[in-house]
C-alpha cells in the first residue's frame, strides 16, 4: 500500500517508515525536522545518538535497496502538502508530523499558541489534501488517550450511547484534556470527524497511550536506522525517562502520590497497531476510534518495574516523589476500553519487563550522553504559570 | 464595571457599548474592522448604512458626553492584547471579536483555516492576557448553541450527569458542530474551560442561538448609533434575511424542509443576558456555561411569523423551498434548556412579532440598498465543497 508518513523524522514517524517498508509497503514522507530543534531548545538530546537526515537515507537505500522519498517542509504550508500528495497519491496517510509535547505547549503564551496553530492548522491541511488530491486516502491520525482526561467512568472507544432524561443517542465521548497540547489534538479529533462527515473522508484516529521503547526488530543491527529517546522533561516519557534514570543512578521521578494511571505500549506495539490500522481501512465517510496501547498502568507500577529489571542487570535504582508541576489528579479511576484493535488481530505485548530490559542495555551504552544533560531529568514548566524546579516531597 | 468589548465594530459589538453604556458601565473596545471588509469580499452589504468608525466615536460622544476607547487592531497579537489590558485593566471582557459566518468558513481551504487559526489563536490570547495582566477579570465568551449540533437528547447547558456501565461522572456535554466555523468555537470553549482549571479563570462561555434585529431602544433616534444588518448568505441570519427578503418581495429561502429548530433571541435579548453574565460574574475557577436564546422554532415557524407580520404592513410575502447547501438534519429533535440566564433575571421577549415589525418597517427604508444586492439572497457555498447556486425545489 502508498503510506504516506507525516512526520517521518520523529519518535514513532521513523521508526514506522522502517517497519511499513519491512513489511512490504511503499513508504513516503515528510518532516521539518523541527522534532531535533525542539528537544535542543529545552536542552535535552536524544539518548541514542540518531542519524542525520541524509545518513538515515542512506542507510534506508541500504536495508531495501530503494531510496525513500523523504522531504523536508511545513505541513502548514498548503501548497507544499498539496504538491506532495500530487505526486505519491497516498492510499493511507499516517498524520505523526505534530509538536507532541505537554510541558513544551505549558511553557508560555507564545509555545501554546504555536503548539495550537501548529496542530490544528497542518491537520486541517491535511484533510484538505485529501479531500482535493486523493479523496480515497484513508487517514490515520495519531491522537491521544490524553484526549479524554481521567473521567470518573469506563472511556469507550470515540464514542457511547447514552440515556438523558429518557432518550437515548450515541454521542461523541467528552474529551477532557490536560495541557495546550493535548487540547490541540482535541481540536483535531473534532475537524477529522466533520470531514469524515462532510467529505466522505476515511478517518481513523488513534487515541495512543504513552510509547516507549529503544528501537524495533525491523531495525536490525544498523545504528543508523535506530531511534532517537528522548529523557528531557518535555519529550521524554515516562518509561523511557525511568530508563535513562536507572543507568545513570538518578532517582525515578514520580510526580505528586504517583498514582496517575494512564494507558502504554512499546514501540514495537504502536507499529503493529499502526499497520493494522492502515491494511484495515474504513468504509468512506466512516470515522472510527481506536484506543491503542497495551495495558494501563500506575506510574509507580511502572517505576517498581524498572526497578526490577534494573536489579536484574545490577543497578539498583531509587524511587522518589517530586513536587507535580501539572495539575492533574493523581489518584482516580480509570478504565479505558481496548478492543476494536484486539479485533483486528493485536496481541498486546504481556511482558513489557522484557522491553525495558532491552531498553536499559541499549542506554547504558550512552550512558555519557544521559549524564552529560542530567539537568533536563526534573520538571521546572508549571500547569499554572512560570518555572520551579519541582522538590523532593517522598 | 470596567468591560472591554473585543469585537466592538461588529452587529452584537457596537450595540453592546451603547448598551452597556447607558446602563452606567465603563466601556472600551478594540476591532479590526474586519467585519465590513468579509461582507464586501462577499458581495454584501449592510441593509441599515452604518457610520464610519469615526462618526461612531462622534455619536458616542454625543450621546455620552465622554469619549470611547475603541482601538484598531488584531486579536491574534499578543502585544497589542496585553497592551490594551495593561492601560484599560478590564474588570470583564467580552469576547465578540471573532469571524463569525459557518459558509465563510466553508468556502475553500483558505477560508476554512484563516477562520480556525483567527479565531482559536485570539481566544487564547485573551485567556493569556487575562491571565498575565488582569487575572480577576471575568470572561464573557461569545460561543453558538451550534456548538451542539443537533442531538437527539435534550441540551444541557455545558455539563450534564450521565451513568455509563454502572458509574456515574458530570461530564461536558458532547459538540458536534456542523461548520469550520462552529468547529473553531467548541475549540474555543475547550481551551476556555482548560484555562478556567489552571488558572483559576472566571469565565462564562455563552452558547448563543441566532439574533436578529435593527437596533436596541438605548440607540435613540440617533441613525450614527444604528447597528448593521446583513443579508447576505455568509452574515445574514435566517430572521434577518427573511425580513430582508420581504421588504423587496422576493420569496423567503427555506434550505431544504426547512424543519431545522434554533434557538433566536431579539438583539434586545442579546444585550440583557450579556449584561446579567457580566453583572453576576461566577467564582475565580468557575467555567460556566449558559445556553442563550429566546425559544426555539423551526426556520418554517419563522418564516410564517415573518409572513404574517409582513401581511400586517401590507406586503405579500411568498415562501420558497430552496436545495439545502449544508449537510445538517433538516427534521430533528430538539430540547434545549434555558435556565441559568432566567435565574439571574432574564425575561425573554415572548412577542417576537413586534420585533419583526420593527425591523421590517426599519428595512422598508432601505429597500434600495437590499435590491441592489439582491443577487446575495440565494446561496452557493456548498458544505460537500465548490459552489453551486441552490435551486428552488418547492
Amino acid at each position: 500500500m502508498r503510506v504516506f508518513i507525516a512526520g517521518i523524522d520523529g519518535y514513532l514517524g521513523w521508526p514506522l517508515a522502517i517497519y511499513l517498508s519491512a513489511h512490504g509497503h511503499h513508504v513516503a514522507g515528510a518532516d521539518l525536522l523541527l522534532r531535533r530543534k525542539w528537544v535542543a531548545e529545552v536542552g535535552g538530546v536524544s539518548a541514542q545518538p540518531i542519524a542525520s537526515r541524509e545518513e538515515r537515507l542512506r542507510a534506508f537505500e541500504d536495508a531495501f535497496g530503494r531510496s525513500l522519498d523523504f522531504r523536508v517542509g511545513d505541513l502548514t504550508d498548503y501548497g507544499f502538502v498539496k504538491d506532495l500528495f500530487r505526486d505519491f497519491q497516498p492510499e493511507a496517510v499516517v498524520h505523526l508530523g505534530q509538536m507532541p509535547s505537554a510541558p513544551y505547549s505549558m511553557i508560555d503564551q507564545a509555545h501554546c499558541v504555536w503548539t495550537q496553530q501548529n496542530n490544528v492548522v497542518n491537520n486541517l491541511n491535511l484533510l484538505w489534501a485529501i479531500q482535493e488530491v486523493a479523496p480515497d486516502a484513508h487517514l490515520v491520525k495519531l491522537g491521544t488517550m490524553g484526549e479524554y482526561g481521567t473521567p470518573n467512568v469506563a472511556i469507550p472507544e470515540g464514542f457511547f450511547e447514552v440515556e438523558f432524561r429518557g432518550r437515548v443517542d450515541r454521542l461523541p465521548f467528552p474529551r477532557q484534556a490536560g495541557s495546550w497540547y493535548h487540547q490541540s489534538k482535541v481540536h483535531d479529533s473534532h475537524n477529522t470527524h466533520f470531514a469524515s462527515k462532510i467529505w466522505g473522508l476515511r478517518a481513523t484516529d488513534i487515541m495512543q497511550g504513552v510509547v516507549f521503547g529503544t528501537r524495533i526488530y525491523e531495525m536490525g543491527d544498523d545504528l543508523r536506522l535506530r531511534s532517537r529517546i528522548d529523557f528531557d522533561q518535555c519529550f521524554g516519557t515516562a518509561i523511557n525517562r525511568f530508563c535513562c534514570q536507572a543507568v545513570i543512578g538518578h532517582p525515578l521521578t514520580l510526580f505528586g502520590l504517583g498514582k496517575q494511571k494512564r494507558g502504554f505500549l512499546p514501540l514495537k506495539d504502536s507499529m503493529t497497531c499502526l499497520r493494522l490500522a492502515i491494511e484495515n481501512p474504513p468504509e468512506k465517510g466512516e470515522y472510527r476510534v481506536f484506543n491503542q496501547f497495551e495495558n494501563a498502568y500506575t506510574v509507580t507500577e511502572l517505576a517498581l518495574m524498572v526497578r526490577a529489571v534494573a536489579a536484574d542487570i545490577g543497578i539498583a535504582a531509587e524511587i522518589r516523589q517530586y513536587e507535580n508541576p501539572r495539575a492533574e489528579m493523581e489518584e482516580h479511576y480509570y478504565q479505558p476500553d481496548r478492543q476494536r484493535l484486539v479485533d483486528l488481530g493485536y496481541e498486546p505485548t504481556g511482558d513489557i519487563k522484557s522491553v525495558m530490559k532491552e531498553m536499559m542495555l541499549d542506554l547504558l551504552e550512552n550512558r555519557d550522553r544521559i549524564e552529560a544533560h542530567a539537568d533536563v531529568l526534573i520538571p521546572d514548566i508549571r500547569w499554572e504559570g512560570g518555572r520551579r524546579r519541582s522538590r523532593v516531597i517522598g
